[in-house]
């Protein structure tokens, strides 16, 4: 860990800069995949399965008696688990739907917006090691209430062949049934052209690897949309003499034994909240599984006293962590001046896995400091707004004259004209 | 125009298919461009504008007296016109404000969603032939509405290097003081790194050629946002036996003059609006000043006769066009079952240009069939928002096993104690 005792405000950037990613240019290889899938198809993803991922791939689609008997295959304690995660995902997710009146500009020049959801949509779901079951959650239960037509969800399968049962079940509960064994940028490029079995969709979301990252950029020059830029995952924390640094290291290493580029970041008042938090990750890390991978980003890791509460609200939002726990007596005093996170754990009781399973927030948020433009994923990612306007005869005559002038002058005649014409009709206004 | 009499089913997607775009690779030059103004910043602006626009530029940024002596330049009837459009667009998306409820998914579990501005955009006005103080309004408004703290303003100089002065008097209407004399590929550049003199912005908005489009996709892979992917602009009216013609023609024909490239389609279930209409825009288009263009680009223009609205919609919602104009009977119909579109004009007295400039609705909207996954540019392009969450003690009892089992499942240990040991813990809730 790294520890800086009230640094100068001139060094703070270099301070919390982010572990730099690797520079490799994957452009070659996503393009490749990319032509062969959309020439190939099925065929293609075949290919590239056993080339990548070494499995002789007989059938795309999981069926129906595989996603049936992943039920029994599944601990009884986990499935109530996700029932709760899945219920307070919806509740947060529901309340979220879009409503608004109807604005008149003008007499007899009504506008007003409309939520449709995208018809289709593909979830991406990792594979690797641990079945990413919540991230099934988080993105297939907004999908739902949205009200996506055709939800497709892709995964890489195991040696076997075969998608963990608790991925399965997950999806299952929440009513997906179009999922397909397929991973890595073969998967991305069949979402992007659809082949004979896997369609196409409008929308990609989830997280992955650097080629996952990669095929998504390359979808994206496709017209294809997807949830957000990736980057490693990190946590701010912010915590004052009331904080508990066992929380705080459990916390810090939480986010630690993501990979070892993600970053935990401890800002605190306190000099003696810095040397306690330090001790007790020391501690914590000894007996955790991960701590191969928890041990090489905790190294990296950075604790920082600032002297004031203005201090750190203005390195916070200058870094705009992707997770930001706040365990202070100031609490909302921070809340207030936070402009730049993905989403904020407040209080003592708050952890971020908290947010990451089961309390009903989404935990694909921006991250890499992209929560200065971007938010997490919502029920408004699975939908978009339609504007629509309607003016009466009476209304153009109001409204008319202002945009002739101004298409004039922008040299749109025949948008001007568009005015001018019914200006001078007697046609029925409806 | 094309005509074509109920085509089969099975013909409408290559019917409708949109112009293809120029496959040109630009991103040789683009990178170039891009690696130059990191390193030199104004030194690099001024070397681009000279090598791509021919202008010596000696000043980057617009002066106030500039600003000022804008004022003098511009018409007082576009100045009243400009007026009006402003308090519409700003009354329209004042609307948008977002406001949402806390959810308590569970006893001591309370989630909710704050919306913040983005702290700093770019917003990229187009030169050429015609000044596009209109989309100064589409993008300024809003931003201020939203309180972005910085909004920068980049406009190509004219050959006299200067900026329009109706931009100039639109910008500082918004009161938008930011703004610099660079254009093309160098601004996209240049508000991505920041230059000594151009600020550097978190989100890029704003319409452009192709080597501005280039340049903003180039930006995204820095970690920019972009407002949306651009394309060629479209119209598509649905009209049936109680159309004017005459209306449908200049709607069709104002889409068309905006370039060679822009498409405009007409649906209809009546033979004889088509027929009248591909006579009226014959005459139209006779007498309009940018006839050069609008004639190439209604060339490649579609007029269909399908046999019912059932018909009718199922096209257009697999089109999903940028502007749909509905003129019909069956409007409120029409309304319920459009699922793809920007927006939406309705009626026979609401031509597309009314939200092109003053209704209050934004033009800034999805092309290209982006429809079906993006909505238009709106208040909400100029947010983010934050998820936040508080848990008390005994919330955390609550919720806690659920995580912790969830956690365990994933192979995530720290997860799982960051839940454990606070559950163990005495440590006071707050």
């Amino acid at each position: 860990m790294k520890v800086y005792i009230t640094p100068e405000k001139s060094t703070w950037k270099s301070i919390i800069r982010r572990p730099t990613k690797e520079g490799k240019d994957l452009r070659e290889i996503v393009d490749r995949v990319f032509k062969r899938i959309q020439n190939e198809g099925d065929l293609g993803l075949k290919h590239f399965t056993k080339e990548f991922d070494r499995i002789e791939l007989k059938e795309i689609a999981v069926s129906r008696s595989e996603i049936e008997s992943a039920q029994s295959l599944v601990d009884p304690r986990l499935k109530e688990a996700i029932q709760v995660a899945k219920k307070n995902i919806e509740q947060f997710h529901s309340n979220q739907s879009f409503s608004e009146s109807a604005v008149e500009t003008m007499p007899g020049v009504a506008c007003w917006r409309k939520s449709t959801p995208i018809d289709k949509v593909g979830l991406y779901i990792p594979g690797g090691t641990a079945p990413l079951f919540s991230t099934v959650l988080m993105l297939g239960v907004p999908a739902k209430i949205a009200g996506c037509k055709e939800i497709i969800l892709v995964s890489p399968p195991n040696q076997e062949g075969k998608i963990h049962p608790a991925i399965l079940y997950t999806a299952d509960l929440i009513g997906i049934s179009k999922i397909y064994k397929v991973g890595g940028i073969q998967a991305i490029a069949a979402l992007t052209y659809g082949t004979e079995t896997v369609p196409a969709v409008y929308k990609i979301f989830g997280p992955g690897n650097q080629f996952v990252t990669a095929a998504k950029e390359r979808a994206t020059l496709e017209g294809i949309a997807i949830d957000m830029p990736a980057g490693p995952s990190e946590v701010l924390v912010y915590a004052d003499d009331t904080a508990n640094p066992v929380f705080i290291a459990a916390d810090l290493l939480s986010q630690a034994e993501h990979g070892i580029d993600s970053q935990a970041v401890l800002v605190s008042t306190s000099a003696r909240i810095i040397q306690e938090t330090e001790q007790q990750v020391k501690e914590q890390l000894a007996s955790l599984p991960r701590k191969e991978i928890a041990s090489q980003s905790i190294a990296n890791s950075v604790l920082i006293e600032v002297p004031t509460l203005n201090d750190a609200m203005e390195l916070i939002n200058d870094y705009g962590p992707e997770h930001f726990i706040v365990m202070s007596k100031d609490e909302d005093e921070v809340l207030a001046r936070t402009t730049n996170a993905g989403s904020v754990f407040i209080g003592h009781y708050t952890p971020e896995s908290a947010g990451d399973y089961a309390s009903g927030t989404n935990h694909t948020l921006p991250t890499n400091g992209f929560a200065k433009a971007y938010s997490g994923v919502s029920l408004d990612s699975f939908c978009k707004r339609i504007t629509f306007q309607k003016i009466s005869k009476e209304g153009l005559q109001l409204l008319g004259p202002s945009i002739e002038i101004m298409a004039e002058h922008e040299l749109l005649v025949a948008h001007q004209r568009a005015v001018s014409l019914r200006l001078k009709s007697d046609h029925a206004d409806s």
